[in-house]
């Protein structure tokens, strides 16, 4: 089969032959319609720090897609050639302390399929049956193909309330756009954005923020609790970890409030957590991956019921061989989602 | 001035002159733009059995309004003359130990203005200042006149998660009707609604339920269960009071299901405890008046955000001297709000 | 080897010879050391109504136990031979909606080990590796053997907020009698329990309950309310499923208050709903088995770190092959829990 | 009466005399019987510089303390002459954003008895009528003295769950040292504790701590990842407020811990958000003050019940005269409570 590997310790991918995987009794074997690129994907491809210390080549990367069912085995009931699904790409073990009190998402031994093992840019990929999610036939091929950042957006809204609320959106990156349209679909009232980027803001705007500032034009703070009434929001989604997005989102959120993390600062960042956290009252979260399966089930739930229109993210869309056009796209900063198709473009 | 007064121990109510409310140093007097009727109104007008045991006239009517402040006590700061208000007409002792631990809404020692002492169905109604609700100057006026059976279905919808979950509203009454469309704007993914009512059931589809059953024409347990493979819905908001829709909504919900409970049953109702509870690990919530004053908050953010279209509940207005109609065609099982101005109508 | 089996349909168990089980990948077999008799096994023993629908015979019965890693199959890698374990015996499906939202103790698909297949009352039982539970060496071994209801116990004790919490436990069997333990060692206040039964109100004080209420002899509901001020109990464990402790249970509870249903009443219960549930703004919820896994990390925490003293629930010890006594003792009616050992008696 | 005041924005207190407060409609007049001295009364003596920005003199400090009420004014129901209370000193305003949202501990407009109006160093104390907690009479003076630093304590131990849960205490001062007892109380298990004082090393053991570690003699975080398989601890109940420790306190926090903070750092911290919140999933809490009300409801149901032995606490007690004393004594960082006595010592 054709697949997009990563050869060798050095800044690239190639598009390689490579051998089907062969699948365990535990394991299913998915037909891959529709991949789509994440910004760790950029990093692997550049070879970055993180990925030096990570990465194993030789490896196929790729973990968001959807596909259908090639065959499974001999111990997969629940699962059959033909079904439509998408898959969980954490593989936790199940034993340690988190995955025994329900929070497999934070397991100790986590592996990543498409990072620590052979992934979804290719024709075919092998995964656990227990990671595998059937999708109803009502979800577009293309929604499936974004659920894993789609589940980040969704675990993060929904990791305390959000109905009633006012929210704050601090970076416009694909996670956070799709964060806009999972918040307005789970009832908030006002939802801010923060992004200096200006395309961004745009998009932004399409995803449903009401109000989208650009914090290098103008003070985010006091524009924030100037709309509030001075109170500040009820809940921080904090999608870009840059240390100065991450200092405004706390202080325009409210006494009280909810600080949800999901963006990835790179080195330590200062925090006034006297005034900021402690005398606040404040809830901070950290925010990794998706709840399995709760998200899962959450996230499907609302794409089944029309809750969410993501079209606005959705841009370029090639063929897997065409690969280098599409990362060099989004090297350029476009927030949107680019789809790869190892079996052909869809008609 | 002028007030809808119940002045006998017998049916029916009468458009009086009386004094315009005295306040105390702690209280604010509004002026009454728009009333609304609730079916609580309806039974003091028929003075059932438990009007008969409440009640002590004579006492002016009505819980369920918006206006404007003519003049506050002279301690109250936080309201002043010329806001726009509602209130919430439940007043907590404050000392009693449900005060005391943030369940004010179940207050050991509640009472109800417009049911305990004089209320809103006049052109100047007597508030404490802490149960004054200030609106935005958004909000519509005649949505401000039925915050109160709204803030009843936000607790309802709002007291536990309702983002992507399946929903069953059994008996589409006003305030299930709302609930429908609370549970929409707040991320539910399929809302089903059982109603015998013809003109309830379309007014249940206009607030937005995607599957609504008629229990007395096809076996609603079997079409919910059905649509969802089986499983049951996730959430039940009981709206009915009616024991046998009691009993189908807890058949038709899901194990580890919620289940609402604010619809009142006229009698003790037989429950399959084991099968319908205790097996399924369901969680069953008895929901009483509006959290004070969380619920306000909620209610009036997903209203001043727009999330909200009630309009199709609106029907019959009246200034408030023509009363007698509104209460008539109430009393035949009209779903929708009917709204009373005491000052005037509007132009 | 020899092993506690139901042969026929009908009553009564026998003492037979049976083959050791053969184990798959994924199982592990254990030696099982102490086991313990559930009032479960007493209505197989008799052969009860619910007995004749469920249990297929031959079938070995037990579902409490504790004992030693035999051999593992061979994809378990986190189990060895020589491992101190205990086991929970409800096996759950892992792909229907309740497994997904991390609810698997009500899966729809559970099956019991010790019920629907054979159990621990033998020298050998198979259970699937996701299920073992390895204990902490400082664990004596007749807790080991009692885990099963323990963590029932636990589960419904700390199924909602417990500390500085009045409780109320109707029904002192054994796992009622283990609430109370539970509850005092999580930081409840006055701890009340009623029993008609005397041996049981006596080991109720032993367990640590402040306050033991025989409800034949004196007005359970009016002395709670009078020891509480007026206000009833923060939490009822209902332990009984008898309908008048039900009901007397709900009356005993505050406004606001949570009731944890555990005990099975064996015909519909007619409930207040409206006095006893809505108006009270309660919780209740149904408790099925033990949350898997979180409620044995809880249990295993709790007895690791010496805060339960279960001592007095112990009674007679016998070797597997005395049942017959044991299970008459059991009958009777006696609170305790009687161990049995397949493999001799300890030292 | 005779009162214990800041008379000049300089360092130093002094005993003066002063009037008897006048009270309102809504206050109580309270004769206090025990006071005991804040690390907040210590920065007030010494004037340091948050002091000179918040304090204006003259004023009488203190806001810990128990008395008998004297008088009440004209409105006050719920409490009579002769009551044994203490306080809660933070008066919030009623009508901000988080006094309608059940959070009145972190009111806009909070303002504090004894801090930015007269305290409780005095024969007499007004207090207004809401913020006034009757003590049952079972509840010993000297605990009652102390119930304002135990409510932080509690707030902070219960503000996630504590059951079966492992704990880390980082700083060993009054209100760490009453929050390994209350986390005891409350079912934790294996409770940690770290200090560098020895003398506060000595108080934790005392009060239940089961492994003391000095973190400037041995590596604390290593240390209790070693006492738990590596995991790390579920609670960390951060109490210092210095920099290192909390630090220290989320690397030995497990992922999916939960972190409460109370201590004060002095300056922004470095927090490595990547590793120790968002890839653990941590919840990190700020905390502040005391619930209104419901802490005081949990604190003094736990007192009542005897769960909590908080003796070792006690050391010195003088008449309120000879405070120059009791004030040397706490700066040379005695962990224990030094309680004044106004109106005489007890016999």
């Amino acid at each position: 089969m054709k697949a997009l590997r990563k050869m060798q310790p050095a800044r690239g991918l190639s598009f390689e032959s490579a051998t089907v995987p062969a699948i365990g009794p535990t394991d299913v074997l998915v037909r891959v319609k529709t991949a789509s690129i994440c910004g760790t994907d950029l990093h692997i491809y550049g070879w970055d720090r993180w990925s030096q210390g990570r990465i194993k080549p030789p490896i196929t990367l790729g973990h968001e897609f959807c596909g259908v069912v090639e065959r499974v085995g001999e111990e997969v009931a629940a699962v059959k050639a033909g079904d439509f699904v998408s898959a969980e790409m954490h593989v936790n073990c199940g034993h340690c302390h988190q995955c025994r009190v329900g929070e497999a998402h934070i397991c100790q031994n986590l592996r990543i399929i498409g990072i620590d093992q052979d992934g979804a840019f290719a024709e075919f990929v092998k995964i656990p049956a227990s990671n595998i999610i059937k999708l109803d036939p009502s979800i577009p091929e293309h929604y499936g193909a974004i659920l894993d950042p789609l589940g980040n957006a969704v675990h993060t809204v929904l990791a305390g309330p959000i109905a009633g609320r006012t929210v704050l959106v601090t970076g416009c990156g694909p996670i956070g756009l799709m964060s806009i349209a999972v918040a307005k679909a789970c009832g908030s009232s006002t939802v801010f954005a923060t992004e200096t980027n200006e395309h961004r803001r745009t998009m932004a705007r399409k995803m449903g923020a009401d109000v989208v500032v650009n914090p290098a034009a103008e003070d985010a703070v006091k524009k924030i609790l100037g709309e509030t009434s001075g109170t500040g929001v009820d809940v921080l989604l904090e999608m870009s970890g840059n240390p100065t997005a991450i200092q405004q989102g706390f202080q325009a959120m409210r006494a009280g409030g909810r600080a949800s993390l999901l963006g990835i600062p790179t080195e330590s960042v200062p925090l006034d957590l006297v005034n900021d956290v402690i005398f606040k009252g404040a809830t901070v979260q950290g925010i990794y991956g998706r709840r399995m399966y709760e998200t899962w089930v959450q996230m499907t739930a609302l794409l089944k019921a029309g809750r969410l229109d993501l079209e606005p993210l959705f841009g370029e869309r090639a063929p897997l061989e065409n690969f280098e056009i599409a990362f060099a796209k989004l090297q350029g900063g476009l927030a949107g989602k680019i789809l790869l198709y190892p079996d052909g473009m869809p008609a």
